[in-house]
């Protein structure tokens, strides 16, 4: 069988969906704002490694953090009915045209400078 | 049946990781950095709103958007191993602590203000 | 004399207010937005420094993001006649509370950690 | 007389250093943690405006985050010399040719879309 019963990610979409609407928190999230607190909790996230060596950070904070990240994430992307394996897929193959291997491989420049 | 023999985020995470290692990109993806990308990524999401009403966007763009930040959250999950689902709904819990219903229903305040 | 008859703070506001009167843009400075172009502003500052070493970056590009943040952050300032001297001398103090030099001297710990 | 005894930024600037070397901090200054530190400063100003209106936001707290952010940019432009008027005239001029007043006037749509 290859159909999944179950799919992990609308598991958590229900969860975060369930704890909105018990708190009838839905009227505040417009898209503008959505995005806005992602961004917030992107910075959060990277306020962990804030005059840090690279692997210097505490696992249960990036746990907390990176949750919250992919909770407007997908709060954002349910409100809009993306499917995220396909928007995900998309996009990959738009960075493939953009980072060609033989152009890309091994290096870190950004794609307007390769 | 309840299992997945494939499951979507799993689906997703492979091609991203076949994705970098076609460039040999993992010397870069250090943490720390890791966290920046995601934070810039969020950045380039909210720009789309910059200066616009609440739903004022192009969805294009934020699919485009959203996806890269998917990208780089579902990066720095996989580097540690993380379960997106157990990471999410342990933070759901947590917050549920910071914002009981009976006090945060209807209300966009902050939990350190309620 | 110790009284400045054009204060540089003064010039560059002016010449920003110029700018933006010029084109007729100040109707989409509300604050909300303003400290939203001042984040994506912080943001392409930063990608300056993604994937490379703490001091390996682009100056010429480094002049261009940074005088965009001073630019967002005065416009915020102006609309509501902030004085920059002022809110910052204010905030160092608060600092100093939270940061006593017996305790935060050589520590970067944040100080709720201190 | 145009010439200064004191100016308002290297007044500041004073202050800003002098608060960093009474704690021994320079140490932990790289310019890539205080772009992020910057970058972190301009989120919790963002954070003020979080599912509210464009000017429902609370003016101490914006003077403190506002603060904040002048604090690590006058860092970053310190550490490397940079004459804060002479970079912001500089990007005014960029800015006025990406922006040109018959093209731009009473419009909001960014440079590469006029």
């Amino acid at each position: 069988m290859n159909q999944c019963v179950m799919k992990d990610m609308d598991t958590i979409i229900q969860e975060i969906v369930k704890f909105r609407d018990e708190r009838d928190w839905e009227q505040f999230h417009n898209s503008k704002d959505l995005a806005l607190a992602l961004s917030i909790e992107a910075s959060e996230l990277l306020e962990l490694f804030l005059w840090k060596d690279n692997e210097d950070f505490n696992l249960d904070k990036l746990k907390d953090e990176l949750a919250d990240v992919f909770m407007y994430a997908l709060l954002l992307a349910n409100k809009h009915d993306l499917d995220i394996k396909k928007i995900v897929l998309e996009k990959i193959k738009k960075n493939a045209d953009k980072y060609p291997v033989d152009k890309a491989k091994g290096s870190a420049t950004k794609y307007n400078e390769l």
